[in-house]
């Protein structure tokens, strides 16, 4: 008989979002909490429509806040039978409030469909889980602006299909990731603002709600005013603090894919800081390296780019449950057999994913040691044929096209054969020392003088307002 | 030895698409064509600068409008070796502009690199895709409204879990399939008024520019206004339509992550209306039908929902194809080798797959035949037990919860077994046929009567601007 | 400051997997137990050879069987550092045995390096939680075994494209359903069988054991015999119980791979019954029926198929996780910055919705209600042109194809406007009521006399032998 | 209006499939090719049993050869209305025949349903591209034999998570690819030779089979016989030289799921090889070199490793093709709505893809160019510090554990501080002088005779016949 304890996932094979405030903002207990604060909001907007005495909302909340009171393993195993967690947690409210007050229990989660509530958790759940996010985000981007500015013309060598191109500058790469950044934080903090409610009743028609209307006051003249279902939702979503939906969303599932898209785009744009991060740390390379990496006993020389590697590891999954969350759109009829079901995993799995690689980026950035010296000392691998194009370029107007492709593929060998520095090597070529002073040659060999537009680019990066650091 | 003839891709495994404006806008053909618009643009944007002649750019600009003397089968096979398409176009167009002005060649892609190139053709493709893809799904919502407000009323079971839940109506089915169908347009339109051009030479520097410039012009003063990258990149955006990017995008993803989530909720949103149209088309059902049904002889009674089906087989592949793409953010480098290299048929195929799906579902909505009696025929299919949830509500008010409870389950047996109408077997009932008129408990069980706020949701729906059916 | 207890995975959000075998075979204490037995099989394995006094093996076994010392939320914190949570658990691994044993201590996890533990650790949960998912496809294959004969000749109709096309028999459905039960406990019986341990040492050469010996005995003859380090491979796997690999897989993931693509297909099998069993128990149909629903309070009607929903829920996350591990396989180096990582949850994650899916397979088929009768009702929803194919190929012989086709289609009509039995309105047909009598017309015309070979394919699908039932 | 030109897909955007055999076998053209087979096999497969004339078959089979007569474009258009191309093919198909022999024409498709021929071309189409695939896999092993035997023991640093860890050996690193390669042909090979014919009718009974031979001959006793529609099954396969199936298998995928399998599997497995190259290419690294890289005309000393991308390239994206090839089993009826159709094109772009790569592959392998200099200066970038693990193991048994660690660590820092060879620095630390000659601590501090197992292992790697190299 497995005991209760072994199914559990307390962040063993997470560990990058052990001990994050999303990991806490996302655990069961959080969803439980969520799914009491909808029920309670429920009842207040009932109450303050009439539809519940002031009393019953009063005891549904204060039970609902009794957050202790509810084992949330017994709950998960009791949601088998129905399908969801909600049908358990409302028996469990019910006594609760009972216990204080019988005529409120029967107010509790009256006219509501789980999903009504099991949704509407969820948004809270994904707004409480994207403030870390988002603040972690605007970390990362403030210490990448200061990297962007500080090595604003630090050059290093431009890489393309693995292969050195051109120099670039540091600046310029730090200035790129940032603009990443700012976009996934962008992209979250505008989701996250339309997070709604969710209430719909059975079937999405708030119809439940006018037959407790019409049953608790059969002789009342039929409300004159708004629809008393609309009133409802919109009271229902000011006390929960979400955003009011135009349509209740049992299947319009805008909310959950809006929110996979951010993710998604969130953990790649982290991913591409990792890939660089985890490239230019590699032995052979060594411009960068994590503050303190992961160490080995064994093997002292080792300083694992840890951080990198678990945001690395969340990028390759979040776009996956994505996918799974885009695939649940076409939801069939009022409530899906499966494709609402299948949401619930991926959704929490992605926040926690994108929190622990928002938290590693923010970490990682903040503490990323720069070392110039062997991006410089990287720079000569090709033996200054890495502004071979610029060579080109000037050599073409001087020479000709075709003369000056000979002349620098013959420089090249005798730089590689001989061990001539290139600058030396093309003044051997005919007619170039005649048309180049010795300075303007080894200027023009200069691998740290070719940054073409680096400057200027990280300069307009860097205007865009830092809106991630001050996260709504 | 395989002709070259058996490998080509012309819509035969692709019904959904074939002969579709988003297929034409997207096959090889378009994309050699947006690559010479591409390299065009850009010789104009350096004539512009003085960094071309302008005999340059029009010797330029006129080769590229010769799309018919580019050979696509041959560029495909010559792209093999350098691993792009762009290398042996640049070979051909360099040819082409030879034979007019041997001058002008040597500008034809100068300073470029291929994906300066095929990343501004790609948003061209898409820019010019995603036009179709707007009309129609502007035409699927008008088509929706219209059915929203004609069916603003017709009853209709609403379905949870596969089985009845209470009464809805099919105006509310069709708002909410407009809702999604509006959530998508905003989504693309959105996407596509930021499509950037591509442009930053071989390491995202715009180096190569200002050495073609000092070349050409060695002894000139420095410029001393805006830097010579930044005007010339503004330029080439304005040539060639899309928007100007803060910085080269060439790992920098955005661009094609926003337009996977905006494609991949579009197959979603359009998913969901097929799944219902699939459903309620079944032939136990039949409340839908597709105005013309993919026959079969020898079954003549067949009428396949062709059109949702293809929309359905669409929503199964792009949120996939957006997998690869989210995943694709995780660029490493100036340039990567292969997460670049892998967008481009995702991208292209998710524009296909939306475009069809898009087509079909304006000419599925337009020509929706709709089952107003068999809707209401299958409202009685529980013998009146939709509309348990109301009764129970206005009978616990009368007799009490527990009394009313046992009531209906004791009145539901009768009319299964006995076949009694349901208000029948409820005035049997103790105490409820002096509590309740005999016309009042007709009503309290007539389906018809029991669609709570769906009409003011429907009303409240189609205030909301049809900005699908005026795409910019 | 977030407490630990919200962090919590309890299952709330997975009722499929909640209380399953599986989802104890897979927690965080699980794979805690399995690094704890890797750790101790690898001392036994050393100590066999030489490498390790036997005492050091006793003692390293003995505090690895204490599993309740060990604090899997502190591991899991304590796992961040390095990234990985076997660097934790060898220092309280080292802890305890040192408590009994100080000499043993230092021979914990001597030459293996972390991933030897966590692979090895993964393939014995995977191991173990494979067993209960085997028995309940067992289970299930039974089930549907019985199903199959007991209704190898009850009529059903037929349906493709969501219409009734020509009448099949129930046997034949779960004739398939059973097959694709049958082919995944194959699948994954194949992979379970082969599921290798782990053991290479820091880089996969298995060189620290060779050092240890060194430093050990540096005075011994090198071993004349087989490698040291194939002999230690060999012992440990035996220890473990699980396969020898041929090389140390760190970055060749075959098993996990295989793995992946058992428990997709395994999800999506399972799936297939599901989705069948979700249309057949819609109110409309109501063919099927899950034995006990998820009920409904406030709707007495409503019998959720919940088994069939979390089923199908599990199918749409599997493949997305097996497209993580398959990518996986894409793993750099001796050891990946990532790829490896990603590996760890959704293997978890696709044991668990496995093994709740085939928990609620198990479940569903031994319960599953089946209605023949509405079967049989169904057969006529077309009004008999579900036998339209039979009438065509019969009376195209007898009358010519052409005039055959106008017949039924005129005799459909009939059936249809006037509803005629379609015999009766046959025999209306000029040259019909000659060519075939009354009693021939009606045989023809019943649909429940036209199910081909399906009683032969049924036979011969029930004789593929069970071996699921006897899993290994 | 868009032309119908501009629509096709040549494989410009597909650099790695471009010209290849399997591209040329999964094409439109070779689709319809295997159309035409499985038509003409299936009026064979009657006429063998008497349910048509000699000469149908003779006449069907002859039209199906004449493959050039079907204008595979129009047969994509025409394929929408009935959402699938078989319905226009048999269309066409037909009056072919009927041009030859009027009789004929009757028997074309007779029986059949679309999905019996698309189903049977689909795997006819991948028995077919599978060939070179196996036939390339087959090369890539025989190449990376080769390199690991000449290599068995050239020191490569081993690197794990970024970092230089312990030396290996170039031999087992081209061995572990091998073993991926071999294990991709093996899993291919047995998809490869289970590849099923499709046949069932209308809704999988084979019954109109039955109803055409009871109109042809309904005097005829019923044949006492094996079941006429098995024995036309088995038939059929035989003529379409695929295997016999036990059930058709319109919805139960299990050959469609096996092949994304073991494509994802392929992808993945090369994936390995282009990462590790990719890496090993990098212009700070440079222990490999493709043999012709792809060139750049401004920058000559790039050599870019352009087979590793497009394999890289293809590996992102086959999981992702997978994933939606193993959703499709969960088929709803007897033919699915949308699950069907989503296979087409993932299954002919997941085939394409692996051909591609595998392609890529052997000509990768065939001419890698290996630099053991560039491999044994590598392993000199940590300063020795790369073989501590070994220094650690001995010196503890010397001089205790903490002290020698702690020697290690000084020595260490004057190694980097002071640029001292190690084994110079270790002997400065006291004890160690006196307890290891000076030779011994040379041969300890060598990275390149610290190999551990390494040797064996690619001895026996290697034993594992290369069954790839004969595919059958």
């Amino acid at each position: 008989m497995p005991s209760t304890d072994a199914a559990e996932d307390l962040g063993l094979l997470s560990p990058g979002q052990a001990g994050s405030p999303v990991e806490a903002a996302t655990g069961d207990a959080a969803y439980v909490r969520a799914m009491l604060d909808a029920e309670a909001a429920l009842t207040r907007a009932q109450a303050a429509l009439g539809l519940a005495p002031a009393a019953a909302a009063q005891a549904v909340t204060a039970a609902a806040a009794e957050t202790a009171r509810y084992d949330v393993r017994d709950l998960a195993l009791r949601a088998r039978s129905g399908g969801n967690p909600v049908i358990p947690l409302v028996a469990d409210l019910t006594a609760a409030v009972a216990e204080h007050d019988r005529q409120a229990a029967v107010h509790v989660h009256r006219g509501a469909t789980s999903q009504d509530i099991l949704d509407t958790a969820a948004m809270l759940v994904a707004a409480r889980a994207l403030e870390p996010v988002l603040a972690d985000l605007g970390r990362a981007a403030g210490a990448l602006a200061r990297l962007a500015a500080e090595h604003r013309d630090t050059p290093i060598a431009g890489r393309t299909l693995t292969q050195h191109a051109v120099p670039t500058t540091f600046g310029l790469k730090a200035a790129g990731w940032r603009s990443l950044a700012l976009d996934a934080h962008e992209r979250l903090a505008a989701v996250r603002a339309t997070l709604p409610a969710q209430l719909g009743g059975a079937a999405g028609t708030l119809a439940a709600f006018h037959a407790f209307a019409e049953a608790d006051d059969s002789t009342a003249d039929p409300d004159p005013g708004p629809d008393l279902g609309l009133r409802l939702l919109a009271g229902y979503a000011a006390e929960t603090g979400l955003a009011e939906p135009t349509l209740p969303w049992h299947t319009l599932r805008t909310p959950v894919a809006d929110l996979a898209g951010a993710l998604a785009f969130t953990a790649g744009a982290l991913g591409k800081l990792a890939a660089d991060v985890l490239l230019m740390s590699r032995t052979e390379i060594g411009e960068l390296g994590e503050s303190s990496g992961g160490g080995s006993s064994a093997m002292p020389h080792k300083a694992n780019p840890v951080r990198a590697t678990l945001i690395a590891a969340a990028a390759r999954q979040v776009p996956a449950l994505a996918a799974v969350l885009y695939a649940g759109l076409a939801a069939e009829d009022e409530r899906p057999a499966g494709a609402w079901h299948a949401e619930w995993q991926p959704l929490r799995q992605a926040l926690r994913l994108v929190g622990g690689a928002a938290r590693d980026a923010a970490e990682l950035t903040e503490g990323l040691r720069v070392h110039p010296n062997r991006m410089r000392g990287n720079l000569d691998a090709t033996d200054g044929l890495v502004i071979s194009e610029r060579l080109a370029a000037v050599l073409a107007a001087l020479i000709g096209r075709g003369e000056a492709r000979q002349a620098l593929s013959r420089a090249s060998r005798r730089v590689v054969d001989q061990g001539m520095e290139l600058d030396e090597a093309l003044r051997q070529e005919p007619g170039i020392a005649d048309a180049l002073p010795q300075d303007r040659l080894r200027e023009l060999t200069d691998p740290t003088q070719y940054a073409g537009s680096a400057g200027a680019l990280v300069d307009r990066a860097l205007r865009r307002s830092d809106t991630a650091r001050n996260p709504t």
